[in-house]
Protein backbone atom coordinates (compact mmCIF):
# COMPACT_ATOMS: atom_id res chain seq x y z
CA UNK A 1 0.00 0.00 0.00
CA UNK A 2 1.30 3.66 -1.07
CA UNK A 3 0.44 4.67 2.46
CA UNK A 4 3.36 2.50 4.05
CA UNK A 5 5.63 3.45 1.34
CA UNK A 6 8.67 5.70 2.77
CA UNK A 7 8.67 7.81 -0.06
CA UNK A 8 5.18 9.10 -0.04
CA UNK A 9 4.77 9.08 3.62
CA UNK A 10 8.14 11.91 3.47
CA UNK A 11 6.61 13.60 0.44
CA UNK A 12 3.04 14.09 2.25
CA UNK A 13 5.26 14.95 5.79
CA UNK A 14 7.17 17.72 3.54
CA UNK A 15 10.12 16.21 4.14
CA UNK A 16 12.96 15.77 1.31
CA UNK A 17 12.74 12.47 -0.71
CA UNK A 18 12.86 10.89 -4.43
CA UNK A 19 10.43 9.22 -6.06
CA UNK A 20 9.42 5.35 -5.33
CA UNK A 21 8.29 2.61 -7.57
CA UNK A 22 4.77 3.03 -5.39
CA UNK A 23 4.74 7.23 -5.87
CA UNK A 24 5.40 6.92 -10.04
CA UNK A 25 2.84 4.52 -10.07
CA UNK A 26 0.05 6.55 -8.25
CA UNK A 27 1.08 9.22 -9.88
CA UNK A 28 0.50 7.19 -13.18
CA UNK A 29 -2.98 6.03 -11.74
CA UNK A 30 -4.12 9.16 -11.13
CA UNK A 31 -3.00 10.64 -14.47
CA UNK A 32 -4.84 7.68 -16.15
CA UNK A 33 -8.36 7.86 -14.07
CA UNK A 34 -8.44 11.97 -14.95
CA UNK A 35 -7.76 11.25 -18.46
CA UNK A 36 -10.84 8.81 -18.10
CA UNK A 37 -12.61 11.20 -16.34
CA UNK A 38 -12.21 13.75 -18.63
CA UNK A 39 -14.29 11.67 -21.34
CA UNK A 40 -17.36 11.07 -19.62
CA UNK A 41 -19.90 13.63 -20.82
CA UNK A 42 -22.47 12.97 -17.62
CA UNK A 43 -21.87 15.31 -14.95
CA UNK A 44 -22.68 13.31 -12.20
CA UNK A 45 -20.74 10.62 -13.09
CA UNK A 46 -17.56 12.64 -14.20
CA UNK A 47 -18.11 14.42 -10.75
CA UNK A 48 -18.75 10.26 -8.95
CA UNK A 49 -15.36 9.74 -10.25
CA UNK A 50 -13.19 13.09 -9.31
CA UNK A 51 -14.89 12.62 -5.57
CA UNK A 52 -13.92 8.81 -5.50
CA UNK A 53 -10.02 10.30 -6.47
CA UNK A 54 -9.70 13.29 -3.59
CA UNK A 55 -9.07 12.67 -0.13
CA UNK A 56 -12.26 14.09 1.02
CA UNK A 57 -15.27 16.14 -0.71
CA UNK A 58 -18.40 17.75 1.42
CA UNK A 59 -21.59 18.30 0.11
CA UNK A 60 -22.38 20.59 -2.81
CA UNK A 61 -19.23 19.81 -4.53
CA UNK A 62 -19.28 20.62 -8.16
CA UNK A 63 -15.73 21.00 -10.41
CA UNK A 64 -15.76 22.33 -13.99
CA UNK A 65 -13.86 20.10 -16.77
CA UNK A 66 -9.98 20.18 -17.24
CA UNK A 67 -9.23 19.49 -12.92
CA UNK A 68 -6.10 17.72 -12.71
CA UNK A 69 -3.93 17.01 -9.77
CA UNK A 70 -0.94 14.89 -8.84
CA UNK A 71 -2.81 12.04 -6.28
CA UNK A 72 -5.79 13.48 -5.39
CA UNK A 73 -5.91 11.63 -1.71
CA UNK A 74 -4.18 14.66 -0.42
CA UNK A 75 -6.70 16.87 -1.33
CA UNK A 76 -9.32 17.98 1.25
CA UNK A 77 -12.41 20.13 0.23
CA UNK A 78 -15.29 21.54 2.47
CA UNK A 79 -19.45 21.50 2.11
CA UNK A 80 -20.16 23.93 -0.90
CA UNK A 81 -17.19 24.13 -3.36
CA UNK A 82 -17.25 25.21 -6.81
CA UNK A 83 -14.06 25.68 -9.35
CA UNK A 84 -14.46 26.78 -12.79
CA UNK A 85 -12.47 25.21 -15.57
CA UNK A 86 -8.43 24.16 -15.62
CA UNK A 87 -7.96 24.40 -11.97
CA UNK A 88 -4.24 22.69 -11.22
CA UNK A 89 -3.83 21.03 -7.38
CA UNK A 90 -0.50 20.01 -7.04
CA UNK A 91 -1.17 18.15 -3.93
CA UNK A 92 2.47 16.27 -3.06
CA UNK A 93 1.97 17.53 0.30
CA UNK A 94 -1.90 18.01 2.28
CA UNK A 95 -4.36 20.87 0.48
CA UNK A 96 -7.13 21.33 2.30
CA UNK A 97 -10.27 23.44 1.53
CA UNK A 98 -12.74 24.82 3.69
CA UNK A 99 -16.75 25.78 3.51
CA UNK A 100 -17.80 28.02 0.88
CA UNK A 101 -15.28 28.18 -1.35
CA UNK A 102 -15.22 29.22 -4.76
CA UNK A 103 -12.10 29.29 -7.36
CA UNK A 104 -12.20 30.80 -10.93
CA UNK A 105 -10.73 29.31 -14.04
CA UNK A 106 -7.08 28.34 -14.14
CA UNK A 107 -6.76 28.67 -10.42
CA UNK A 108 -3.53 26.69 -9.52
CA UNK A 109 -2.35 25.15 -6.23
CA UNK A 110 1.26 24.11 -6.04
CA UNK A 111 2.74 22.36 -2.41
CA UNK A 112 5.92 21.22 -4.60
CA UNK A 113 9.36 22.59 -4.84
CA UNK A 114 12.62 21.93 -5.69
CA UNK A 115 16.36 22.66 -4.63
CA UNK A 116 17.85 26.14 -5.60
CA UNK A 117 21.13 24.65 -5.74
CA UNK A 118 21.36 23.21 -10.01
CA UNK A 119 23.05 19.71 -8.50
CA UNK A 120 20.92 19.12 -6.37
CA UNK A 121 17.61 20.09 -8.09
CA UNK A 122 19.49 17.62 -10.90
CA UNK A 123 19.32 14.42 -8.65
CA UNK A 124 15.40 14.83 -8.22
CA UNK A 125 15.62 15.27 -4.73
CA UNK A 126 12.21 16.89 -4.07
CA UNK A 127 9.91 18.53 -1.34
CA UNK A 128 6.76 19.98 -0.68
CA UNK A 129 4.79 21.94 1.62
CA UNK A 130 1.26 22.23 2.43
CA UNK A 131 -1.34 24.61 1.40
CA UNK A 132 -4.81 25.38 3.54
CA UNK A 133 -6.97 27.59 2.20
CA UNK A 134 -9.97 28.87 5.31
CA UNK A 135 -13.57 29.17 4.67
CA UNK A 136 -15.55 31.28 2.45
CA UNK A 137 -12.68 31.87 0.09
CA UNK A 138 -12.83 33.12 -3.56
CA UNK A 139 -9.95 33.09 -6.04
CA UNK A 140 -10.14 34.84 -9.12
CA UNK A 141 -9.33 33.44 -12.10
CA UNK A 142 -5.86 32.30 -12.96
CA UNK A 143 -4.95 32.67 -9.42
CA UNK A 144 -1.49 31.32 -8.02
CA UNK A 145 -1.12 29.54 -4.89
CA UNK A 146 2.69 28.62 -3.62
CA UNK A 147 4.05 25.99 -1.44
CA UNK A 148 3.13 26.38 2.03
CA UNK A 149 0.74 29.29 1.81
CA UNK A 150 -2.18 29.46 4.59
CA UNK A 151 -5.26 31.71 3.72
CA UNK A 152 -7.60 32.70 6.43
CA UNK A 153 -11.25 32.58 5.81
CA UNK A 154 -12.84 35.51 3.79
CA UNK A 155 -9.73 36.17 1.89
CA UNK A 156 -10.89 37.37 -1.87
CA UNK A 157 -7.57 36.99 -4.51
CA UNK A 158 -7.73 39.10 -8.05
CA UNK A 159 -7.85 37.38 -10.84
CA UNK A 160 -4.12 36.79 -12.20
CA UNK A 161 -2.45 37.00 -8.42
CA UNK A 162 0.26 35.12 -7.14
CA UNK A 163 0.40 34.72 -3.58
CA UNK A 164 3.78 34.33 -2.41
CA UNK A 165 2.95 34.66 1.07
CA UNK A 166 0.12 33.37 3.73
CA UNK A 167 -2.45 36.11 4.68
CA UNK A 168 -5.00 36.30 7.58
CA UNK A 169 -8.84 36.74 7.42
CA UNK A 170 -10.84 39.49 5.91
CA UNK A 171 -8.58 40.91 3.03
CA UNK A 172 -8.11 41.49 -0.28
CA UNK A 173 -5.10 40.32 -2.63
CA UNK A 174 -4.01 41.73 -6.05
CA UNK A 175 -1.26 41.70 -7.55
CA UNK A 176 1.90 39.42 -8.53
CA UNK A 177 3.59 39.60 -5.60
CA UNK A 178 0.00 39.67 -4.13
CA UNK A 179 -0.48 42.35 -1.66
CA UNK A 180 -3.23 43.28 0.30
CA UNK A 181 -5.94 45.80 -1.21
CA UNK A 182 -7.95 46.58 1.27
CA UNK A 183 -9.70 44.91 4.24
CA UNK A 184 -13.34 43.38 3.90
CA UNK A 185 -15.05 43.92 7.07
CA UNK A 186 -14.96 41.17 9.70
CA UNK A 187 -18.66 39.00 10.51
CA UNK B 1 -36.71 28.55 -23.84
CA UNK B 2 -33.78 29.86 -21.90
CA UNK B 3 -34.34 33.42 -23.64
CA UNK B 4 -37.53 33.51 -21.40
CA UNK B 5 -36.14 32.47 -18.00
CA UNK B 6 -35.79 35.25 -15.59
CA UNK B 7 -32.62 34.45 -14.31
CA UNK B 8 -30.89 33.94 -18.17
CA UNK B 9 -32.36 36.97 -18.49
CA UNK B 10 -31.06 38.80 -15.17
CA UNK B 11 -27.73 37.22 -15.59
CA UNK B 12 -27.48 38.42 -19.51
CA UNK B 13 -28.34 41.79 -18.03
CA UNK B 14 -25.71 42.39 -15.34
CA UNK B 15 -28.33 42.16 -12.94
CA UNK B 16 -28.40 39.70 -9.75
CA UNK B 17 -29.46 36.56 -10.41
CA UNK B 18 -29.46 32.96 -9.09
CA UNK B 19 -29.17 30.41 -10.65
CA UNK B 20 -32.34 28.12 -12.19
CA UNK B 21 -32.80 25.10 -13.79
CA UNK B 22 -33.07 26.44 -17.16
CA UNK B 23 -29.22 28.13 -16.47
CA UNK B 24 -28.35 25.26 -15.12
CA UNK B 25 -29.35 22.73 -18.05
CA UNK B 26 -27.85 25.36 -20.28
CA UNK B 27 -24.45 25.63 -18.50
CA UNK B 28 -24.53 21.26 -18.92
CA UNK B 29 -25.80 21.52 -22.33
CA UNK B 30 -22.48 23.44 -22.97
CA UNK B 31 -20.14 21.42 -21.12
CA UNK B 32 -21.00 18.63 -22.96
CA UNK B 33 -20.77 20.08 -26.59
CA UNK B 34 -17.44 21.58 -25.86
CA UNK B 35 -16.32 18.01 -24.70
CA UNK B 36 -17.62 16.07 -27.67
CA UNK B 37 -16.29 19.32 -30.11
CA UNK B 38 -12.72 18.53 -28.08
CA UNK B 39 -12.76 15.03 -29.28
CA UNK B 40 -13.65 16.28 -32.94
CA UNK B 41 -10.37 15.64 -35.29
CA UNK B 42 -11.51 17.46 -38.30
CA UNK B 43 -10.86 21.29 -38.42
CA UNK B 44 -14.12 21.73 -40.82
CA UNK B 45 -16.15 19.83 -38.38
CA UNK B 46 -14.57 21.26 -35.25
CA UNK B 47 -14.91 24.75 -36.33
CA UNK B 48 -18.68 23.95 -37.35
CA UNK B 49 -19.66 23.22 -34.02
CA UNK B 50 -17.87 25.62 -31.72
CA UNK B 51 -19.67 28.36 -34.27
CA UNK B 52 -23.40 26.69 -33.89
CA UNK B 53 -22.84 27.10 -29.92
CA UNK B 54 -21.56 30.80 -30.60
CA UNK B 55 -24.05 33.86 -30.91
CA UNK B 56 -22.39 35.42 -33.82
CA UNK B 57 -19.26 34.58 -35.95
CA UNK B 58 -17.84 36.27 -38.85
CA UNK B 59 -16.15 35.32 -41.94
CA UNK B 60 -12.38 34.14 -41.61
CA UNK B 61 -13.02 31.83 -38.22
CA UNK B 62 -10.57 29.97 -36.67
CA UNK B 63 -9.72 29.10 -32.72
CA UNK B 64 -7.28 26.48 -31.76
CA UNK B 65 -8.11 23.25 -29.36
CA UNK B 66 -9.00 23.95 -25.69
CA UNK B 67 -11.48 26.77 -26.60
CA UNK B 68 -13.96 27.25 -23.43
CA UNK B 69 -16.94 29.07 -22.82
CA UNK B 70 -20.02 28.97 -20.39
CA UNK B 71 -23.08 29.34 -22.68
CA UNK B 72 -21.38 30.41 -25.97
CA UNK B 73 -24.82 32.29 -27.16
CA UNK B 74 -23.49 35.46 -25.39
CA UNK B 75 -20.24 35.45 -27.57
CA UNK B 76 -20.57 37.68 -30.43
CA UNK B 77 -17.03 37.45 -32.83
CA UNK B 78 -16.34 39.67 -35.79
CA UNK B 79 -14.74 39.22 -38.95
CA UNK B 80 -10.92 38.10 -39.78
CA UNK B 81 -10.70 36.29 -36.09
CA UNK B 82 -8.04 33.81 -34.86
CA UNK B 83 -7.08 32.44 -30.95
CA UNK B 84 -4.84 30.16 -30.19
CA UNK B 85 -4.46 27.48 -27.32
CA UNK B 86 -6.75 27.21 -24.53
CA UNK B 87 -8.73 30.22 -24.46
CA UNK B 88 -11.62 30.65 -22.13
CA UNK B 89 -14.72 33.36 -22.01
CA UNK B 90 -17.05 33.42 -18.72
CA UNK B 91 -19.90 34.62 -21.19
CA UNK B 92 -22.67 34.96 -18.07
CA UNK B 93 -22.97 38.68 -20.08
CA UNK B 94 -22.12 39.58 -23.51
CA UNK B 95 -18.91 39.77 -24.79
CA UNK B 96 -18.43 41.62 -28.31
CA UNK B 97 -15.13 41.09 -30.19
CA UNK B 98 -14.65 43.30 -32.99
CA UNK B 99 -13.21 42.39 -36.48
CA UNK B 100 -9.21 41.34 -36.61
CA UNK B 101 -8.52 40.12 -33.39
CA UNK B 102 -6.00 37.78 -32.72
CA UNK B 103 -6.24 36.24 -29.25
CA UNK B 104 -2.56 33.95 -27.84
CA UNK B 105 -3.19 30.94 -25.99
CA UNK B 106 -4.72 31.37 -22.26
CA UNK B 107 -6.52 34.02 -22.66
CA UNK B 108 -9.35 34.73 -20.61
CA UNK B 109 -12.44 36.94 -20.78
CA UNK B 110 -14.32 36.97 -17.60
CA UNK B 111 -17.71 38.48 -17.44
CA UNK B 112 -18.77 37.19 -13.58
CA UNK B 113 -18.18 38.51 -10.26
CA UNK B 114 -19.28 37.47 -6.39
CA UNK B 115 -20.59 39.30 -3.52
CA UNK B 116 -17.16 40.65 -1.87
CA UNK B 117 -19.34 40.25 1.77
CA UNK B 118 -18.43 36.07 2.42
CA UNK B 119 -22.12 35.56 3.36
CA UNK B 120 -23.48 37.16 0.48
CA UNK B 121 -21.38 34.85 -1.72
CA UNK B 122 -22.49 31.76 -0.17
CA UNK B 123 -25.72 32.32 -0.76
CA UNK B 124 -25.06 31.86 -4.87
CA UNK B 125 -25.96 34.82 -5.64
CA UNK B 126 -23.90 35.93 -8.75
CA UNK B 127 -23.66 38.98 -11.22
CA UNK B 128 -21.93 39.28 -14.72
CA UNK B 129 -20.78 42.37 -16.39
CA UNK B 130 -20.24 42.87 -20.19
CA UNK B 131 -17.02 42.82 -22.19
CA UNK B 132 -16.33 44.90 -25.11
CA UNK B 133 -13.34 43.99 -27.26
CA UNK B 134 -13.08 46.92 -30.11
CA UNK B 135 -11.46 46.00 -34.08
CA UNK B 136 -7.58 44.98 -34.15
CA UNK B 137 -7.27 43.57 -31.32
CA UNK B 138 -4.24 41.92 -30.41
CA UNK B 139 -4.29 40.21 -26.48
CA UNK B 140 -1.13 38.53 -25.99
CA UNK B 141 -0.51 34.67 -24.15
CA UNK B 142 -2.10 34.58 -21.16
CA UNK B 143 -3.88 37.79 -20.93
CA UNK B 144 -6.34 38.04 -18.33
CA UNK B 145 -9.30 40.68 -19.17
CA UNK B 146 -11.73 41.61 -15.68
CA UNK B 147 -15.72 41.99 -16.03
CA UNK B 148 -17.19 45.04 -17.59
CA UNK B 149 -13.62 46.27 -18.99
CA UNK B 150 -13.97 47.81 -22.49
CA UNK B 151 -11.00 47.89 -25.23
CA UNK B 152 -10.58 50.13 -28.02
CA UNK B 153 -9.48 50.03 -31.22
CA UNK B 154 -5.88 48.41 -32.37
CA UNK B 155 -5.72 47.70 -28.40
CA UNK B 156 -2.51 45.45 -28.03
CA UNK B 157 -2.02 43.86 -24.66
CA UNK B 158 1.01 41.87 -23.74
CA UNK B 159 1.38 38.79 -22.82
CA UNK B 160 0.83 37.78 -19.13
CA UNK B 161 -1.12 41.11 -18.22
CA UNK B 162 -4.29 41.73 -16.47
CA UNK B 163 -6.42 44.09 -17.63
CA UNK B 164 -7.70 45.63 -14.63
CA UNK B 165 -9.63 49.10 -16.56
CA UNK B 166 -10.86 50.12 -19.77
CA UNK B 167 -8.67 51.43 -21.90
CA UNK B 168 -9.26 53.66 -25.35
CA UNK B 169 -8.35 53.24 -28.86
CA UNK B 170 -4.26 53.07 -29.59
CA UNK B 171 -2.61 52.00 -26.85
CA UNK B 172 -0.18 49.28 -25.65
CA UNK B 173 -1.01 47.74 -22.37
CA UNK B 174 1.13 45.54 -20.12
CA UNK B 175 1.72 44.18 -16.50
CA UNK B 176 -0.37 43.32 -13.57
CA UNK B 177 -2.64 45.09 -13.59
CA UNK B 178 -1.78 46.68 -16.95
CA UNK B 179 -0.67 50.18 -17.74
CA UNK B 180 -0.13 51.74 -21.10
CA UNK B 181 3.33 51.10 -22.12
CA UNK B 182 3.16 53.62 -25.03
CA UNK B 183 0.58 54.78 -27.44
CA UNK B 184 0.25 53.68 -31.55
CA UNK B 185 0.05 56.01 -34.09
CA UNK B 186 -3.73 56.64 -34.89
CA UNK B 187 -4.87 55.21 -38.52
CA UNK C 1 8.35 18.45 -48.31
CA UNK C 2 7.46 21.56 -45.74
CA UNK C 3 11.41 21.69 -45.44
CA UNK C 4 11.66 23.36 -49.05
CA UNK C 5 8.52 25.50 -48.42
CA UNK C 6 9.56 29.27 -48.45
CA UNK C 7 7.15 30.23 -45.53
CA UNK C 8 8.15 27.81 -43.46
CA UNK C 9 11.81 28.37 -43.92
CA UNK C 10 11.00 32.46 -43.53
CA UNK C 11 9.05 31.20 -40.39
CA UNK C 12 11.45 28.96 -38.66
CA UNK C 13 14.45 32.09 -39.69
CA UNK C 14 12.83 34.70 -37.78
CA UNK C 15 11.83 36.20 -41.25
CA UNK C 16 8.47 38.18 -42.08
CA UNK C 17 6.06 35.40 -43.66
CA UNK C 18 2.36 34.32 -44.57
CA UNK C 19 1.15 31.13 -43.63
CA UNK C 20 1.01 28.87 -46.74
CA UNK C 21 -0.36 25.64 -47.80
CA UNK C 22 2.63 23.82 -46.41
CA UNK C 23 2.27 25.79 -43.13
CA UNK C 24 -1.38 25.42 -42.47
CA UNK C 25 -1.28 21.63 -43.42
CA UNK C 26 1.50 21.15 -41.11
CA UNK C 27 0.00 22.74 -38.23
CA UNK C 28 -3.44 20.73 -38.52
CA UNK C 29 -1.55 17.29 -38.68
CA UNK C 30 0.19 18.45 -35.58
CA UNK C 31 -3.06 19.67 -34.00
CA UNK C 32 -4.80 16.31 -34.98
CA UNK C 33 -1.38 14.31 -33.43
CA UNK C 34 -2.07 16.23 -30.13
CA UNK C 35 -5.63 15.56 -30.05
CA UNK C 36 -5.13 11.64 -30.80
CA UNK C 37 -1.74 11.83 -28.33
CA UNK C 38 -4.04 13.12 -25.58
CA UNK C 39 -6.79 10.60 -25.98
CA UNK C 40 -3.93 7.95 -25.55
CA UNK C 41 -3.57 6.18 -21.65
CA UNK C 42 -0.56 4.11 -21.61
CA UNK C 43 2.30 6.38 -20.56
CA UNK C 44 5.23 4.90 -22.80
CA UNK C 45 2.69 4.58 -25.55
CA UNK C 46 1.85 8.60 -25.06
CA UNK C 47 5.52 9.79 -24.72
CA UNK C 48 6.23 7.99 -27.48
CA UNK C 49 3.83 9.74 -30.06
CA UNK C 50 5.10 13.01 -28.52
CA UNK C 51 8.84 12.15 -28.89
CA UNK C 52 8.20 11.08 -32.35
CA UNK C 53 6.49 15.02 -32.77
CA UNK C 54 9.45 16.50 -31.54
CA UNK C 55 12.76 17.79 -33.23
CA UNK C 56 14.68 16.03 -31.05
CA UNK C 57 14.53 14.75 -26.99
CA UNK C 58 17.31 13.04 -24.99
CA UNK C 59 17.16 10.43 -22.57
CA UNK C 60 15.19 10.57 -19.27
CA UNK C 61 12.11 12.40 -20.93
CA UNK C 62 8.89 13.02 -19.33
CA UNK C 63 5.66 15.31 -19.72
CA UNK C 64 2.73 15.36 -18.31
CA UNK C 65 -0.82 15.68 -20.24
CA UNK C 66 -2.06 18.56 -22.22
CA UNK C 67 1.09 19.31 -23.80
CA UNK C 68 0.62 21.24 -26.99
CA UNK C 69 3.05 22.62 -29.32
CA UNK C 70 2.54 24.27 -33.15
CA UNK C 71 4.99 22.28 -35.09
CA UNK C 72 6.86 20.43 -32.68
CA UNK C 73 9.97 20.00 -35.21
CA UNK C 74 11.40 23.29 -34.15
CA UNK C 75 12.01 21.95 -30.33
CA UNK C 76 14.69 20.53 -29.45
CA UNK C 77 15.10 19.28 -25.05
CA UNK C 78 18.55 17.53 -23.80
CA UNK C 79 18.19 15.01 -21.42
CA UNK C 80 16.52 14.62 -18.35
CA UNK C 81 13.33 17.05 -18.83
CA UNK C 82 10.36 16.89 -16.52
CA UNK C 83 7.36 19.04 -17.51
CA UNK C 84 4.35 19.29 -15.64
CA UNK C 85 0.34 19.43 -17.07
CA UNK C 86 -0.82 21.98 -19.97
CA UNK C 87 2.64 23.57 -20.81
CA UNK C 88 2.51 25.25 -24.32
CA UNK C 89 5.07 25.74 -26.71
CA UNK C 90 4.54 27.70 -29.87
CA UNK C 91 7.65 26.53 -31.96
CA UNK C 92 7.30 28.72 -35.25
CA UNK C 93 11.05 29.49 -34.41
CA UNK C 94 13.58 26.75 -32.41
CA UNK C 95 13.33 26.44 -28.99
CA UNK C 96 16.09 25.24 -27.28
CA UNK C 97 15.90 23.64 -23.99
CA UNK C 98 19.27 22.42 -22.21
CA UNK C 99 19.61 19.13 -19.89
CA UNK C 100 18.61 18.85 -16.65
CA UNK C 101 15.23 21.26 -17.07
CA UNK C 102 11.93 21.29 -15.37
CA UNK C 103 9.00 22.88 -15.98
CA UNK C 104 5.97 23.39 -14.10
CA UNK C 105 2.18 23.24 -14.70
CA UNK C 106 0.99 25.98 -17.49
CA UNK C 107 4.30 27.21 -18.63
CA UNK C 108 4.30 28.96 -22.00
CA UNK C 109 7.23 29.52 -24.44
CA UNK C 110 5.85 31.67 -26.99
CA UNK C 111 7.66 32.36 -30.04
CA UNK C 112 5.56 33.98 -32.68
CA UNK C 113 4.63 37.65 -32.30
CA UNK C 114 2.75 39.97 -34.78
CA UNK C 115 3.32 43.61 -36.54
CA UNK C 116 1.95 46.28 -33.89
CA UNK C 117 0.52 48.32 -36.86
CA UNK C 118 -2.95 47.14 -37.05
CA UNK C 119 -3.37 47.81 -40.39
CA UNK C 120 -0.38 45.71 -41.30
CA UNK C 121 -1.49 43.04 -38.56
CA UNK C 122 -4.47 42.51 -40.66
CA UNK C 123 -2.84 41.11 -43.29
CA UNK C 124 -1.75 38.39 -41.56
CA UNK C 125 2.15 38.92 -41.69
CA UNK C 126 3.90 36.83 -38.80
CA UNK C 127 7.29 36.62 -37.61
CA UNK C 128 9.29 34.63 -34.76
CA UNK C 129 12.23 34.30 -32.82
CA UNK C 130 14.07 31.85 -30.69
CA UNK C 131 13.83 30.68 -27.72
CA UNK C 132 16.98 29.19 -25.68
CA UNK C 133 16.86 27.84 -22.32
CA UNK C 134 20.15 26.53 -20.72
CA UNK C 135 20.62 23.52 -18.73
CA UNK C 136 19.54 23.12 -15.27
CA UNK C 137 16.87 25.60 -15.61
CA UNK C 138 13.12 25.39 -13.65
CA UNK C 139 10.68 27.13 -14.63
CA UNK C 140 7.71 27.38 -12.16
CA UNK C 141 4.12 27.29 -12.76
CA UNK C 142 2.77 29.51 -14.99
CA UNK C 143 5.46 30.92 -15.96
CA UNK C 144 5.19 32.76 -19.70
CA UNK C 145 8.74 32.79 -22.11
CA UNK C 146 8.45 35.74 -24.35
CA UNK C 147 9.62 35.45 -28.11
CA UNK C 148 13.63 35.70 -28.75
CA UNK C 149 14.66 35.67 -24.97
CA UNK C 150 17.58 33.52 -23.97
CA UNK C 151 17.82 31.86 -20.52
CA UNK C 152 21.62 30.67 -19.07
CA UNK C 153 22.38 27.69 -17.23
CA UNK C 154 20.57 27.25 -13.65
CA UNK C 155 18.17 29.98 -13.91
CA UNK C 156 15.27 29.68 -11.64
CA UNK C 157 12.28 31.28 -12.35
CA UNK C 158 8.96 31.83 -9.82
CA UNK C 159 5.80 31.21 -10.69
CA UNK C 160 3.93 33.14 -12.39
CA UNK C 161 6.46 35.27 -14.08
CA UNK C 162 6.71 36.83 -17.62
CA UNK C 163 10.26 36.92 -18.85
CA UNK C 164 10.31 39.74 -21.61
CA UNK C 165 14.07 39.74 -21.36
CA UNK C 166 17.23 37.40 -21.64
CA UNK C 167 19.50 36.78 -18.12
CA UNK C 168 22.68 35.11 -18.08
CA UNK C 169 23.59 32.14 -15.80
CA UNK C 170 22.94 31.62 -11.98
CA UNK C 171 19.93 33.93 -11.33
CA UNK C 172 16.25 33.82 -9.62
CA UNK C 173 13.79 35.77 -11.77
CA UNK C 174 10.50 36.63 -10.21
CA UNK C 175 7.29 39.42 -10.91
CA UNK C 176 5.89 40.36 -14.26
CA UNK C 177 7.64 41.37 -15.24
CA UNK C 178 10.50 39.35 -14.37
CA UNK C 179 13.46 40.83 -12.55
CA UNK C 180 16.38 39.17 -10.65
CA UNK C 181 15.41 38.37 -6.95
CA UNK C 182 18.84 37.55 -6.52
CA UNK C 183 21.69 35.37 -7.32
CA UNK C 184 22.57 31.64 -7.28
CA UNK C 185 26.38 31.12 -6.35
CA UNK C 186 28.04 29.84 -9.59
CA UNK C 187 28.50 25.96 -9.77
Amino acid sequence: MHETDNAFRAMTNGEWYFDSAVTIQKRDATRIALQKSGQILDNDARMATIQKLLGHTGSDFFIETGFEFSFGENITIGDHFYANRNVVICDEAPVTIGDYCKFGPGVSLLTPYHPIDPLERATKKEISSPITIGNHVWLGANVTILPGITLGNNVVVGAGSVVTKSYPDNVILVGNPARVLRKIPAK
